[in-house]
């Protein structure tokens, strides 16, 4: 299971219902931070993300309302005790600001913290069974997508080939499943895929960062499981969003239709856009599987199944409710 | 009136019932911030305190729990519309600190913000009716603390002894209440002082910053309506105070002896403080008229009246309030 936690949804300055733009998505205890805005700490410790995660942080570009909740961040998590290095990825010009920053304000980080700005697109970050994916898209400046994408998984044990093969049910099973191949006793040698049929896709998020519609960023999104797509304007504010460097509802929608993702999230709404119900309307006559993103907003993904779509009036998390310590712990327990 | 809002009270990190430090003083559409940390701009915004009032912020020190909220607030302001120049007073590298944030990530103010590093203790604004004073407290890097105060007022007008001097009721009084002298038809001269009786002393707020307690803060402090201290640690921990740079409660609480302030304000308290009950218990042994800062909490002071505590509980702002514009506008009109 892939979870999406949407800790700020608003672009540019934050608005009573909308704090700006970060999300993390978590797999296997793992933590992804795509953006930073102001403010991020404070949700990221409501929601117990945990200070202590193998984490990578990923900043689309170094506007304001995206970066400047990183040094904060990375502050409170070396306070509280951090240990593990931590790995930041973002544009040219992200080592000189943190490094400005904690200069000036005497910083000096518990853990280890691994900046790198990135030159080219393509693979950035490549572990075990997973994919980070960067490409350049259309802002005002540099500005970076980035796809979170599983490497494919083995598909189903067949037990009655293995069983024909001459396989007997036991560790050797666990051996070919887990893609070693295995020696009979006759010596005969099994190899995983005469008894695993196929493989499974792992699923791919991708991260637009505030954009004009673009080839790159359809590339990049292209049979998507889900794509959060800059969405700062309604339709009708085109020539704003074309001067912005954003896109509209109808724009983001529309990328999503050509690059044939599962599901789009309308991220980095403008304050204007108060009306969420109007806008997600709009949106859906475009693009039918379109959700509008909303601050503590909890997705769920798991493969070859419905998204599961958890806002946050359904759960027990409430700002006003991370008031006292009990309730402090309550959460923890969520 | 003096308004104080407490946007944030706690110190170092935020909590679930503590954000980062910043207080505003507000007097006759004046504001007046004292320290920036992250996510001040949101609770600013909140209270709907305006972005285009005359307005001056006073930094303490360059320790990112003080300062981090700052460039977003700018930037913000920016967005909203800010027309008025901003003036913004602290420590050498200030300058630097914003400046690099700025070039960095791309940020160009619609309006002018005026940035001064103090070098000396002493007066560093001298406006029509007050002043503000800086000196240097004992932290582990350069910082000030910040005594706001009024000037005296001219005392209680006396309409006998003016019919007794010969001046008619009318605009001749005005005159002498501003404070002018005014010379009679029969060529007598009548000063202000010889209808006036006294002065009014003004209203003296002095906020701490992190420090240790120490004479500077005593005699900058000394006959203050208010002090806002650092009471990072309860006075168990002492040893912890020391080692960081802050105090204790009990130390606060003896710095308002020794400054023989009217009122103390417990501030900057450490995330582990969460039985606040017996904190300020503890407080008013050693200094009876303590009184623990809360988030949002709003106190009003008028010349030789009670101060009014106005809790966040005992308002209809609440954080969960600020989520929908219908509820927006209402706090509008608080």
């Amino acid at each position: 299971m892939i979870e999406l936690f949407f800790l700020g949804t608003g672009g540019t300055v934050p608005s009573p219902i909308r704090g700006l733009p970060s999300v993390v998505l978590r797999r296997q205890g793992e933590i992804f931070m795509f953006d930073c805005g102001e403010g991020t700490q404070f949700r990221y410790l409501s929601l117990h993300l945990g200070v202590n995660k193998k984490m990578r942080v990923f900043i689309s570009h170094l506007h304001g309302d995206h970066v400047l909740g990183l040094p904060g961040l990375l502050m409170t998590f070396s306070v509280l005790g951090r240990e593990r290095p931590l790995e930041i990825y973002g544009p040219k010009g992200l080592n000189d600001l943190l490094s400005r920053v904690f200069s000036l304000t005497g910083f000096e980080p518990e853990y280890e913290i691994k900046i790198f700005e990135i030159s080219s697109s393509g693979i950035i970050v490549k572990d075990r069974d997973y994919s980070v994916i960067v490409d350049t898209v259309d802002h005002t400046v540099p500005t970076f997508a980035y796809s979170f994408e599983e490497s494919p998984k083995p598909g189903k044990f067949n037990p009655q080939k293995a069983i024909s093969l001459g396989v007997p049910k036991g560790p050797l099973w666990k051996r070919l499943q887990l893609g070693y191949s295995v020696t009979l006793p006759n010596g005969r040698v099994v190899k995983p895929e005469d008894v695993i049929e196929g493989v499974r896709p792992g699923m791919k998020i991708v991260y637009s960062g505030d954009t004009r519609p673009c080839d790159n960023l359809i590339k990049l999104a292209t049979n998507a499981s889900l794509l959060i797509h800059d969405s700062t304007f309604p339709s009708d504010l085109k020539e704003k969003a074309i001067e912005a460097g954003h896109s509209t509802v109808e724009e983001a929608c529309k990328v999503a239709l050509k690059a044939n993702v599962q599901y789009l999230i309308l991220f980095h709404l403008s304050a204007r856009v108060v009306d969420v119900a109007s806008f997600l309307e709009e949106a859906r006559k475009t693009f039918k599987r379109s959700i509008v993103a909303e601050d503590y907003m909890k997705i769920e993904l798991r493969r070859e199944k419905e998204i599961k779509i958890i806002p946050l009036k359904d759960r027990v998390l409430q700002p006003h409710l991370w008031e006292s310590p009990q309730q402090s712990e309550e959460l923890a327990n969520l």
